[in-house]
């Protein structure tokens, strides 16, 4: 039995002296300070901060924050830690700390698989990817917009894509961003799943909110946090950067940045709400010097990623980044080194919420079936990792090796036998066999075991079951709202 | 243009803390104690500890330990770091302390190319790695056997393996341990090379002892490391424990072996030469319980691997372990990913000497062009990586974040123009182009990319340097060797 999220044992990688830190906390602060960060067509951001005491200049809709005024806003209100709850208890979460919760990757308008090839995704890709996650033992969490459903209208998308959360999964989940009032009837619905009182008290939605890089917050993205945070829930405020194109080429550079404008959002949301919970995040990726594209699994964004985390740690918030990041077209090395070379930064730097942990694909335009299963067993190593060592008389061994005969083996010793079949983290995607045994079943490659394995998971699958009137409730709530307005592209 | 070898900027991670690390320390003391190691055929081994103090069981050839009396051997005699002198001195490493050097995989029978497949490998194969170490900007080290020529009889071709890493390579590379006589070989081959007296005061051999886990070394390996260390050449002194077989199945009693055997061994070094370089070895590996095959890229051996480390380094020798170890067959996701899991490890423990850094596939059975490349681009991220951030003025990057334009990107901003070329790290694997440009350019997948490369990299293959006489010299030296005894098999 998988744990309900990971709980590190072992203090996070620091890669940068606590004076190097410093250094970047004040330049965040010149940054805020001089250039200060405008948030577009959004005159709420403006009104509340010129009231909390910065300098506002309307017309210009940019917002400048005397030095420490972000920080300390932020960490006189926001929570170091906290739960997200799942409509079944035992799958909450604990967000922050020294805990680690995976989720699916998110946003890709194109899906994947061996036979399909890459298409657009469906709202059936939606669901099958939501079933996937329930299933892993490696998923704490369902995630959010895991593929576009490019088949259904872009305004009423938001519907089924948050249904298919509640019903075909009973662990957290994310809400609609894309426009204030799909925050908003994502708010609705999730009353009706756990009862409309509840959310007072209770964060039961977790949103992602991205910048403009750089040092802009636009309307519809400060409008699904007001949303959130006026209702209790949480949002994760993320600079995007892809580094050279929204923020310098430097890492520490990328990680100024980063810091200035997550402290002005998440600045916002306290001022919004005291005390709503808000997590520090960031996304940040290298450029390919031919092309132009963002590249990912480079060892820049992972500095970038181990200095934020330690930033975020500094500030008191859990942090948001990482995942298993490629911008490889296919489940091949390059995917998987790149994946990994996210994938570990995100385990050893202590990151809190995890998106794209398991399917990502191509800079996050494809979304795998193949990789999802390749990503998801290598969340359950990182899980195994993160516990560390047994160090109990039965993990110290001492005996057993005492026991021992020199040049003999420990197979057949009494300590062997009885923690065998625990020892061991055992993947569902590697394979081990000799080389001739291999031949003979066909020489696989691990995506071709792992699209097996996608589709024996979702023939086995079972849904959670769901109170039959909540589900009733819901269904008719879509049906009606889905009704009231015609359907568009926008 | 790269580093000679890598200098870590940060501290390594540590996964267990100073008590547990205690813990172990006093365990390994106890197996010392207790069980003692058996040093099999080796009368010399138990002269030399008997003299020292330790008490000596003749019959059994087992020697058992006061406590702490391997320990202080090695401390009050083991050089804490070393130089590797390389025959081009620009190439000599420095083993030990914050560096890391990583060199060619080590071992296999089999080689394979995505062409050619599996076969067994040849002495042109041989030199083909050679040459790629040798062209490659991030391996620091020209290694050893890195694939058997099974062309050639065992017993002659250690020969043209010390000759073509003499010969195609300037960089340091190891000597035969397979038999005492072939060690004497190599020495007498590498004082051609560098010169008769510059062995006395100069490492330009490091050499691969293994142990016979558990607790026993045997005679052909205590006698090449007595050769070598005789002759002041380094040697690194291995346990090679697959848990569960040669060790308990838990990662604290892989450690504890680990350390037990690897002091024993490093003792033995230091009481036939006093100060002789040394190496701390671990090679550890889980198992699958499926079918008893060692699995690599798991959580349990990176376990194994960081605490070995800390180990090593409050005794206060150099360590070597790690590399980018796979089970898999094929250089697929399962191989890229399994490879991650060791080489993040590696450098993140601190790891001082890496064999099989580049090229292992199947469990060191087979030794692949293809994969070569794909991690040597890897080892290059580590590199990369391991510089960690630059805090200059350029580096910090403030001025070009405060005359940035809300919302505007950076790609024609005075700091990006000047930095970009550097900026960041540049794969000759990763395609980072658009889905529909790398569809044209035939959907290839990493290994393809890597095979054309390998081709280009011999294709343009200029061998360094040598002085004709010595070279004549060597060439002439090793025909009248290999004339003065037949050819063999064993």
């Amino acid at each position: 039995m998988a744990d309900t999220f990971i709980t590190r044992t072992m203090a996070p990688l620091e890669v940068l002296s606590e004076e190097g830190l410093s250094v970047i906390e004040e330049n965040a602060e010149t940054v805020l300070e001089q250039s200060g960060m405008v948030f577009r067509g959004f005159p709420d951001a403006l009104g509340r901060f010129a009231a909390a005491g910065a300098d506002v200049d309307i017309e210009g809709e940019r917002v400048r924050f005397p030095r420490g005024m972000a920080r300390s806003i932020i960490q006189a209100n926001a929570p170091r830690e906290f739960v997200q709850e799942a409509r079944n208890p035992a799958r909450s979460v604990t967000i922050g700390g020294m805990h680690t919760v995976l989720a699916p990757a998110y946003g890709s308008p194109f899906v994947r698989d061996l036979e399909g090839g890459r298409r657009v995704g469906t709202i059936e890709d939606f669901r099958n990817f939501v079933k996937l996650a329930y299933a892993s033992p490696h998923l704490h969490h369902s995630g959010g917009t895991i593929c576009e459903p490019g088949d259904l209208p872009v305004n009423k998308r938001h519907y089924d894509m948050v249904y298919a959360h509640m019903r075909y999964s009973d662990k957290p989940f994310m809400g609609s961003v894309t426009h204030p009032r799909r925050a908003q009837d994502t708010v609705e619905m999730a009353r009706i799943l756990f009862g409309a009182d509840y959310l007072d008290d209770h964060v039961v939605l977790m949103s992602l909110i991205n910048a403009n890089s750089p040092l802009l917050w636009d309307s519809v993205m400060l409008g699904a946090a007001k949303t959130y945070a006026e209702a209790g829930q949480a949002v994760i405020m993320t600079p995007f950067l892809l580094a050279g194109a929204m923020s310098p080429v430097t890492a520490a550079g990328t990680a100024t940045l980063t810091l200035a404008e997550a402290m002005a959002g998440m600045a916002y949301v306290q001022l919004v709400r005291p005390g709503a919970p808000v997590v520090f995040g960031s996304f940040a990726s290298s450029m390919s010097m031919q092309s132009g594209a963002p590249t990912f699994g480079t060892p820049e964004p992972a500095l970038v990623l181990y200095t934020c985390a330690a930033l975020a740690r500094r500030l008191g918030v859990p942090f948001r980044s990482g995942g298993a990041l490629t911008g490889s077209k296919i489940d091949d090395a390059q995917a998987a080194y790149e994946s990994a070379n996210t994938l570990h930064p995100t385990i050893l730097a202590g990151v809190n919420f995890v998106l794209h942990a398991a399917g990502w694909l191509e800079g996050g335009l494809t979304m795998g079936y193949e990789k999802f299963m390749i990503d998801a067993d290598q969340c359950g190593m990182a899980a195994a990792f993160a516990k560390g060592l047994e160090m109990s008389q039965n993990g110290q061994a001492l005996e057993a090796i005492l026991e021992a005969t020199p040049g003999e083996h420990f197979l057949g010793s009494a300590h062997t036998l009885q923690n065998f079949r625990s020892a061991f983290y055992v993947s569902d995607i590697a394979d081990n066999n000799t080389f001739e045994r291999w031949e003979l079943e066909g020489s696989k490659d691990a995506a071709a075991r792992a699209n097996e394995r996608w589709k024996r998971v979702l023939a086995d699958y079972e849904p959670p079951s769901i109170d039959d009137a909540v589900d009733a409730e819901l269904l008719a709530w879509i049906e009606r709202k889905k009704a009231s307005f015609p359907d568009s592209d926008i």
